[in-house]
């Protein structure tokens, strides 16, 4: 009978598991498991730590027991794979209750060993918890439960930001370390300013630019000397692919340092397939190797393998990596390339921001969202796409991942059909809005500026303009701004200084407006992309990228 | 100076006045509006009577007087154009307020006049009200402050829904009468049955299968001799496009009696286009005229009128048709076309039904929604979605009319990275789901049966095995299934009858690996789609289309 192992049996090994069995009934199928659990929620663990996922056995979506009835798998829990003799085709394995050792062998081998937290060098670090496993959640809600006031969370990612809402949940007064000028790195800064107020106004210290150089007793110590309480401490500093098993093996590894498998899953040893988070992929914008640790891809592939095995025809393309993430009341999700990505690889891309509703403005509860496009200029295809805000950021990004896939033109959004009702859109919605916007400027030659380029055209020249009313000029507006409310433009067109202009608003959107009327009266005139508010996050991400401007 | 008049000035209207403005600063361009108000959001009319939007001035989106400070228009209200000379291109206008008439002349014209609810010649039906306009939506709300505490809603569309849910809200006694045998016609009739579930739970009468014969003065008369309580009346029982000036005027009108228009929104007449409700449009599936009185489509083609007369290029390919509405607790939503046209076309098609959550199970809050998905038999392209359920319903429907639009092939759907956390998705979307289902059909070459096929089926010999747990079959299977759990299948095989088979569970899933373990034992499986959840909705709307079965 032919034999198939699985190493891990979570996401991408369970995956593999199961989905094989249905295409194989009488294969021998055997998954071997480091650890207590199998086929649990690592995506839930914070929120179980946190008290909102109540129920323990709610993470386990599976047991060794349920998966042999259902699926006739033979699960070893407790099982640690030591090594793997890809001449014989046998695993050493290591038995971690009895600590007996036993070989087994294979004629198809899946690796799904996952990553592992990244735990870095420091005094003290001993102290410290990591979260990704049960049995770590079970350690951090007993930290919580046994009464820690204070928690320090060392890397503002989005595990880190789970990790730091939830304790805050629990009562804790949480601080956010975070070497970076900015949390989760997958946003742009400008995007990431909002998530810093939301930190801020949940009574989140954020530490930005700061790194621990010390974990003692009961605080910890920054790289400026300054301490911080900490009855906890967890680290959130990021994952680096499980390998050991497999570089152990000589298998070939890719440059990120995952597991290097072709596009049916396959390593560089044919009998062994690899998946999940100790693989690397292929980006989809770009094509560069990349990690990308998210449960998508990772039982994905994991079902992917099973095929591959089962002698299916199998192709993964390029990976876009759509991630999303809860911080207090705010969504956060980004999808593709983000511009420091675009511009650290020197590929040409075009910005768009927007600032929609929800839903249509005149029905109650829409809330506000920031959008931020990026294409190519030269065939307008998506490059990537980020969101921030309240209801409906989810649909959105998955809206622009699904073009983003099917490689739709940014000003084919305008075309896309999106279910409207007052509760749910707009006639316009927000993604067709993009659509125009990219339109305007592909076609119609529309000139729009970024926020960090007002000051150098400023100082070449340019003249700002504020199309808003006088009440939100008053409120705040860019340094040297003439008032000039849209509204009173037609009539006061004498006053608009003959000079290149920068036109903004609040989002851009009467800012359009202005900038055609301008224009049609012969001046040169740039609209500023996002408005006063992109303008506005973008400075304060500035300010907060400061040396010692935490 | 070039002269644009603009005929209706709201959605398709309003938008081609505003962006020709943007594109041709200096031109003249007239709006003529018969009723007192432009830019009004008639989607929210409905929410207006029900009381959810508070104040009427937020269903004004524009004013005349904001529509000139802001774009120059000449917009006048309570102004109907009674009459086109195309060869001296001028316009018969009434002003409504004196009864003056006098003429205007037009370089283009752009004609957005709507459409008018349907009112069927009943004895007593003045009394009847519709809603299209803030004024009809003005005498809803007044008879509802008047005292109405009954109400019979004709027609069980989404405004009908609409309407019936907002007067429930208000603590009216509501009937919906309908002559379908289901409610929302864009549903196949196993995904309308939770909406009729829904309607009752909510205390709203639904008379299926039935039409109103006579308004009586404080009641409606129904076909079979029923009187129904009706302090107040609503017809809405469809629209049909405004095209008397049009018709009037010689322009050509297509196959489905709207304006015809080619790609680029123009007429028959090279200086007239028309948009909006009043003019068919081509569905994207099939190719088949047709109208979509939706307002996405109403603003997108008035943008696209005024770029056609300032000369840009532009083309509007076939419309997909998504629509989304609320009723009461569930949301409904469709994209594309649904089984009963594409049979009534004679096009071949592939069913799928699942009934997944709207977000992992183990993360509190997932709601349950049904989906329903229809591709092509040969290429496996999309040809249309429905989906009704609470949460994420209409992320899924414009996920999937995304995909639709862009071509995607149904089992591309497997490898769309949509963002997952616990509280927005799950590692496997009900999208990727969808794909992976259709996957296992068209290469796997699993067998599906559908909820009206059963029958015949085991008329011709099959056997109805039920997989769910004995639980489960106790509160409810199939006539004459044999009861035999997943998890015991393996164990209990030689119970199986040696006959052709038919394997259910609740929604497909586990029906779907006992199928593949079967077939691994040499049966021939049909897995029933959408189980038993849908074959159970599937035979009450049979039972709901029974003569007089309301
Ligand atoms: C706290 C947390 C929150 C997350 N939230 C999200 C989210 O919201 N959205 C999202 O998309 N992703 C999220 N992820 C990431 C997601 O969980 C992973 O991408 C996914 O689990 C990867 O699957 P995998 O099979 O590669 O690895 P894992 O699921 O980690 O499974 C690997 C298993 O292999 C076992 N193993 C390793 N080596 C051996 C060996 N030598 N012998 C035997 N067993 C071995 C390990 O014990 C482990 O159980 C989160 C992760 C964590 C930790
Ligand atoms: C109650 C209700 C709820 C709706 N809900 C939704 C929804 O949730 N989602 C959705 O997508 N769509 C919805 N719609 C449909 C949407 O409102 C229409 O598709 C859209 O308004 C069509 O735009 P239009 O410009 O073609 O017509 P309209 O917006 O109706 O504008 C036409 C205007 O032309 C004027 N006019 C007509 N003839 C003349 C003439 N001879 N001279 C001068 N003026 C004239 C009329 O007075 C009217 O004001 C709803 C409609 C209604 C009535
Ligand atoms: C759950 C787990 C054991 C996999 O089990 P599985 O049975 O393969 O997968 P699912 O329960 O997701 O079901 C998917 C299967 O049901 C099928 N299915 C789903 N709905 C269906 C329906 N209505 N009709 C027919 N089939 C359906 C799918 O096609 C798929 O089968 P296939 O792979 O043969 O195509 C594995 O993913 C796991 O251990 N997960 C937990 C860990 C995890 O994912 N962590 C990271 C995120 S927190
Ligand atoms: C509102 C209405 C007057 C149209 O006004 P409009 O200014 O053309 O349209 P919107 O307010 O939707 O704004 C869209 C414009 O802003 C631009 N825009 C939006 N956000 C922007 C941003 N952040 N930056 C730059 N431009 C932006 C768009 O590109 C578009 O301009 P374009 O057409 O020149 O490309 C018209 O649609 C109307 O009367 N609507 C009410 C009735 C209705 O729609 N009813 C049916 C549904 S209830």
């Amino acid at each position: 009978m032919v034999r198939t192992i699985v190493v891990g049996g979570v996401a991408g090994g369970m995956s593999a598991a199961t989905r094989l069995r249905r295409l194989a009934s009488g294969a021998e199928i055997v998954v071997l498991e480091r650890g207590p659990e199998v086929s649990y929620a690592n995506c839930g663990l914070p929120y179980y730590a946190g008290g909102v996922i109540e129920r323990r056995d709610d993470l386990l979506l599976q047991t060794p027991q349920s998966l042999h009835t259902r699926f006739g798998l033979d699960v070893r829990v407790r099982t640690e794979v030591l090594a793997i003799d890809r001449e014989t085709r046998r695993l050493r394995v290591r038995d971690l209750v009895t600590g007996r050792e036993y070989d087994e062998g294979y004629d198809h081998l899946v690796l799904s060993p996952g990553a592992a937290p990244v735990v870095p060098e420091l005094p003290g670090v001993e102290r410290a918890l990591t979260l990704r496993t049960v049995a770590e959640a079970d350690r951090l809600a007993a930290a919580v439960r046994g009464g820690a006031r204070t928690a320090v969370v060392v890397g503002g990612g989005f595990i880190g930001l789970e990790v730091a809402e939830n304790l805050a949940r629990r009562g804790l007064t949480v601080a956010v370390v975070e070497r970076d000028a900015q949390v989760l790195a997958p946003l742009d800064p400008e995007m990431a300013a909002p998530v810093h107020a939301e930190l801020a106004a949940n009574g989140v210290a954020l530490h930005l630019g700061a790194t621990v150089t010390k974990v003692l007793a009961d605080v910890v110590e920054l790289h400026d000397g300054r301490l911080l309480d900490a009855d906890l401490v967890l680290l959130a500093i990021g994952v680096r692919p499980e390998t050991d098993l497999a570089s152990g093996a000589g298998l070939k590894l890719g440059p990120r340092g995952g597991i290097a498998v072709d596009e049916t899953m396959r390593t560089s040893d044919p009998h062994i397939y690899a998946v999940g988070d100790a693989v690397e992929k292929v980006d989809r914008v770009g094509g560069a190797p990349s990690l990308i640790p998210l449960a998508n891809s990772a039982n994905r592939q994991g079902r992917l393998a099973a095929d591959a095995i089962a002698g299916l025809p199998v192709r993964l393309g390029g990976r876009i990596g759509t991630a999303i993430v809860q911080v207090f009341g705010l969504t956060v999700a980004t999808t593709g390339a983000n511009e420091k990505r675009l511009r650290a690889a020197g590929r040409p891309y075009r910005v768009i921001h927007t600032h929609p509703a929800s839903h249509a403005g005149y029905y109650p509860g829409a809330e506000p969202m920031s959008l931020k496009l990026l294409l190519d200029p030269d065939d307008a295809t998506l490059l990537g796409a980020q969101a921030v805000g309240g209801a409906g950021v989810d649909k959105r990004i998955d809206v622009l991942a699904t073009a983003l896939y099917a490689g739709l033109r940014a000003d084919e959004l305008a075309d896309l059909e999106l279910g409207y009702a007052p509760a749910f859109g707009s006639a316009k919605d927000p993604v067709n809005m993009l659509g125009y916007i990219a339109g305007n400027q592909l076609s119609d030659g529309e000139q729009s500026i970024q926020w960090h380029e007002v000051a150098a055209a400023v100082e070449a020249g340019a003249a700002l303009l504020d199309v808003r009313t006088a009440a939100e000029y008053a409120a705040g507006h860019l340094p040297g701004a003439i008032s000039l409310p849209l509204d009173e433009l037609r009539e006061r067109m004498a006053e608009v200084p003959d000079r290149a202009l920068i036109v903004y608003c609040q989002v851009g959107q009467r800012g359009h407006t202005a900038t055609a009327l301008l224009t049609g009266h012969g001046y040169r005139v740039h609209n500023l992309d996002g408005g006063y508010r992109t303008w506005k996050a973008g400075t304060a991400s500035v300010q907060s990228a400061r040396p010692g401007a935490a």
